[in-house]
C-alpha cells in the first residue's frame, strides 16, 4: 500500500509524498524500516517522529503542525483518531489462526453440515446435526455440540466450547476457551431455604436441607456480529434461550447467567457478571467488573461505571456508579460528603463545646 | 408422557383432561404444538395461556383460578413452583454431550481403569493410574491426570482439566473448561516483603526482592453430588488437599484457592473468589462475586450478599453485606445514615450559624 | 533423603537423629508412616506431634521447645517457616503432567522448531514457525500459534492457548486453560458515543450507533520466570505487545487487557482485572479482585488491598484500599468516621434540641 492509498482508506488528509510505501503500522518507537507506518495519533508521541525510521506517519489532524520538520515524508492527518485506528488495524489484520480446509485430525460427525470454505483446525469436534455457515473458521480444539447452528463468516478460536442446541448468527467472533451453554446455576430446596428466609426477614431462619437441581433445557442464542471474550461463560436458559443481540461485544471472563437477555450494540466489559434472568437493553455499556443481580432490568443506553453493583432495575440513558449503583450525581454527592466527614466531626465537637460552655456560664466558650 | 403422569411426577393437582399428551415444557409464548407444556408458574404469564398452542399448562396452585377460561385442556397446579421446575426439567433433560462407548480418538493410558458403561468423548486423555467409576461420562477434549479417581455417574463436560492425584466423588458434574488442581498461588520472599510490612505497619518498608515458589504437593478432593461451573478454578493444596463437601454447588468462574475447605450443601455463586486456606462451613451461601480473604472462617448457614468482601471470620446463621462484610443490620444502618448525610451537613451549618449569632449578640440567629 | 540431608537443604537446625529417613512431607494429622515428615511450622499444630506416625518433624525455630517430649526422632527447626516451605515443597514436587518425548497424536506443523528434550503431550498443536526452548514441557490439548517463541524449561499445562506471535521467556509456567493473545476488547463509534459523552458531561447525550472494531496487531510478551494462573487471560496489544516483566506471578482468572505493561517481580492475585493500556511498575502487589482502570499508572512497590478499585494513578511504595483506592490512612479514617456516624447523628439531634431550647427560653434544654 502507498501513503496515498492508506490516506484514502482512513479518510485522512495527506501531507507530503503519497507514493511512499506503507507496509506495517507500529508505535513510533518500534519502527524498524522506512516503509513502516509510525502511528502517533497521541500528540505526546509526536516528538518521537524526529528520530524514527518510518517515513510515513499517522497523526491527529489538530496536531499536524506539531510534526517535527522533515521527520517523515508523508503525514496522514485524521479527524477521529480511534476511528482511524479501527480502519488502520483492519487493513493490516493478520490471517485467521487456522488455514483453509478441514484438518485431517478433526472429528466431524455424520450429519454435520459444513458450508463452502469452512475451515476446521486440528482436533476440532463438530457433532451430529451441527450446521456451519459459509466461510466460518473453527480453530483447533473447538467443541461444537449436537444441533448447533453457526452463521457465515464466524471465527471460533482454540478451545471454544459450544453446547448442544445453540444458535449463532453471522460474523461472530468467539475467543479462546469461551463457553456457550454450560448449564445454568439454579437450585431449589424442598422447603424454604436460607436465602428465601434472608430475603423475607433479613435473618437466617431456615437451613438448606437439600439442593435440588433445576436443569437447563434451553441453549444460547447469539445475534450477528457478536463478539465473546476469552474464558467468558454464557449459560443455557431454563426453558427459553439465553440471548445476546446483534453487534453486542462481550469481553473476557464475563459471566452471563441463565435466561439473561442482552440487547443489541451493548458493550459488556471484562469480568462483568450478570445473574440469572436479568434483562439488559440496547446499547448498554457495563464497564469492567460490574455485577448485575438476577431479574434486574437495565434500560437502553445506560452506562454503568466500573466495579458497580446493580441491585435494582435502572432506567436507561443515564450514568450509574457504586454499590448499590445509583445515578452519577447521587453517587458523587455521597462521595463528596463522605470526604468532608472529618470536618463535620470537628464542627460538631466545637459546637458541643460551645453548647457546654453556654450551659455552664451562659455564653459560648470562645465567643 | 400424559398430563396425569406429569402431575404425579410433580406432586401437582390435576384439573381437566389427564390423558392429554405432555411432551415439551416451554415458555407459554414459545409453545408450538398442542402437546407442548406451557409453564406459567409466574402468575404474570397466565394471560398468555389464552392464546397459546399448548393444551397442558403448569401453574402455581394459588393462581389456578386465574387461568383463562378454556385456555388449556389440562392444568397442573403446583405448591412450590421452583421445586416443580426442578422436577419438570429433570424429567425432560437432554442426553449427555457424548454418546456411549469410548471414542476411537481418545487416549487412555495403560493402567487407567474404567468402570462399566463409562463413555469417553473424542480426544479425551485419561492418564495412567486414573480410575473412572461406572457410568461416568467424559466429554470431548477432557484431560484427566495420573492417579485421579472419579466416582460413578459423573459428567465431565468438554475441556475439563483435572490435575494428577485428585479424588472426586459420585454424581459429580463439571462444566466446560473447569480446572481442578492447578498449582496454588503461593510465594515467599527470602527476607520480609512488602505485604508483610504492610500488614505489620500499614506501610511499605520492605521490597519484594525475590519471589520463591511454594509448590503444591497435594490435590483437590470433591465430595459426592458436587457441581462445578464453567471456567471455574479449584487449586491444589500445599500439603493437604483443597476440599469441597458433598452436595456443594459452585458456579462459573469461581476461584477456590489452595488449601481451602468448603463444607457440604454450600452454594458458591458466580465469580466468587475464596483465597488460600479459608474454611467455609456447611450450607453457606456466597452470592455472586463475593470475595473471601485467606485464612478466614465462615460459619454454617451464613449467607453473604452479592459483591461483599469478607475480610474477617464470620459467625454462622446470619446475613452479611458489604466490604468489609458486616451483619445485615449494621450494613443497612450505615447505608441509611450515609444517605442522610446531606441533611446532617445542612443541620450542622445551621447550628454553626445559630452559634455564631449567639456569640455575636447573645441569641440564636433566627430564634 | 535423611533428616540431616533435609535439614541442610532447608538451612534448618537439626535436633535428634539425622539418619531417619524423610520421604513425604504432610500435615501432622495425615502422617501415615514413620518416614513421613510432619510439617508443624504453625505452632498450633505442635500438639498433634504427640500422636503422629511421622518420626521427623519440621517446626518453627522459636517454638522448638514446645515439641512434645519424645514425639519424633528428628526435629528440624527453621527460622522463616514460609521460606522453608518453599524449599521443602520444591524438594518433593511431583513430575510434570506429561512424560518425556513427543506424543504420537501431537500435531507439530512443518517449520516448528523444538529444542532438545522438549516434551509434548497428547493432542497438542504447535503451529508453523513456533520455536520451543530446550526442556520445555507442553501439556495435553495445548494450542501454540504461528511464530510463537517459548524459552527453555517452560511448563505449559493442559489447555493453554497461545495466539500467534507471542514471545515467552525461560522457566515460565502457564496453568490450565490460560489464554495468551486473544484480541483486545477495543471498539469505537463513528460519532461520539455514550461513554465519551458520560466522561465529558456525566450524562448520556450520545448513543452508540455503531461499534467498529479496533483489531489487535501485536501479541503478548512474557519475561523469564513468569507464572500465569488457570483460566487467566492476557490480551494482545494493538500495535505493541502487552508485556509482563521477569519473575511476575499472575494468579487464576486474572484479566490483563490490551497494551498493559506489567513490571517485574509483581504479584497479581486471583481475579484481578487490569484494563487496557494501564502501566504497573515493578514489585507491585495487587491483592485478590483488584480492578485497575484503563491508562492508569501504578508505581513501584505499591500494595493494593483486596477488592480495591484503582480509578486513578497511584504512587509507589504505599498501601492502598477501597474504591476509589486511596492511601491506607485516608481509607481507614473514612471507615472509622463512617462507623461513628450514628453517634454524630445523635449529637446533632441533641444540639438541635439544645439550640431550640435556647431559642425558646434563652437557655440550653438540659443545662
Amino acid at each position: 500500500m502507498t501513503a496515498a492509498e492508506l490516506a484514502a482508506l482512513l479518510n485522512a488528509t495527506l501531507h507530503g509524498d503519497g507514493t511512499r510505501p506503507a507496509v506495517r503500522p507500529c508505535h513510533p518507537r518500534e519502527a524498524r524500516a522506512a516503509d513502516d507506518i509510525a502511528v502517533a495519533m497521541d500528540p505526546d508521541l509526536l516528538p518521537l517522529l524526529a528520530d524514527c525510521r518510518a517515513r510515513v506517519a499517522v497523526v491527529a489532524a489538530d496536531a499536524v503542525d506539531r510534526v517535527p520538520e522533515g521527520a517523515v515524508d508523508a503525514v496522514l492527518a485524521v479527524g477521529r483518531p480511534r476511528l482511524a485506528m479501527a480502519g488502520l488495524t483492519a487493513a493490516f489484520a493478520g490471517p485467521p489462526p487456522v488455514g483453509p480446509g478441514i484438518h485431517p485430525t478433526a472429528v466431524i460427525e455424520d450429519g454435520a453440515v459444513l458450508g463452502a470454505d469452512v475451515a476446521v483446525g486440528p482436533f476440532a469436534v463438530i457433532a451430529a446435526g451441527a450446521e456451519i455457515g459459509e466461510g466460518t473458521v473453527i480453530g483447533a480444539h473447538v467443541t461444537i455440540g449436537a444441533g448447533v447452528r453457526i452463521g457465515p463468516r464466524g471465527l471460533l478460536h482454540a478451545g471454544v466450547r459450544i453446547g448442544s442446541g445453540c444458535t449463532i448468527g453471522s460474523d461472530v467472533i468467539l475467543h479462546h476457551n469461551a463457553s456457550l451453554a454450560a448449564d445454568g446455576f439454579s437450585f431449589v430446596t424442598p422447603e424454604k431455604g436460607s436465602v428465601e428466609s434472608a430475603k423475607e426477614s433479613g435473618r437466617v431462619e431456615a437451613t438448606n436441607t437439600g439442593l435440588v437441581r433445576i436443569h437447563s433445557l434451553a441453549a444460547v442464542t447469539l445475534g450477528d456480529h457478536v463478539e465473546i471474550g476469552a474464558n467468558a461463560c454464557l449459560d443455557r436458559g431454563t426453558l427459553s434461550d439465553t440471548r445476546v443481540g446483534d453487534h453486542t461485544k462481550i469481553d473476557d471472563l464475563v459471566l452471563i447467567g441463565h435466561n439473561v437477555q442482552v440487547g443489541s450494540h451493548c458493550m459488556i466489559c471484562g469480568q462483568v457478571g450478570i445473574a440469572g434472568s436479568a434483562v439488559i437493553g440496547d446499547r448498554v455499556v457495563l464497564a469492567g467488573r460490574v455485577g448485575v443481580a438476577d431479574h434486574v432490568t437495565i434500560g437502553d443506553d445506560a452506562v454503568v461505571a466500573a466495579g458497580s453493583g446493580v441491585g435494582n432495575s435502572l432506567k436507561g440513558r443515564a450514568v450509574y456508579y457504586g454499590t448499590p449503583a445509583v445515578e452519577r450525581e447521587r453517587a458523587f454527592e455521597a462521595y463528596m460528603l463522605t470526604g468532608r466527614l472529618k470536618g463535620l466531626f470537628r464542627d460538631v465537637k466545637a459546637l458541643k463545646a460551645d453548647m457546654k460552655a453556654l450551659r455552664r456560664d451562659g455564653g459560648p466558650s470562645h465567643g
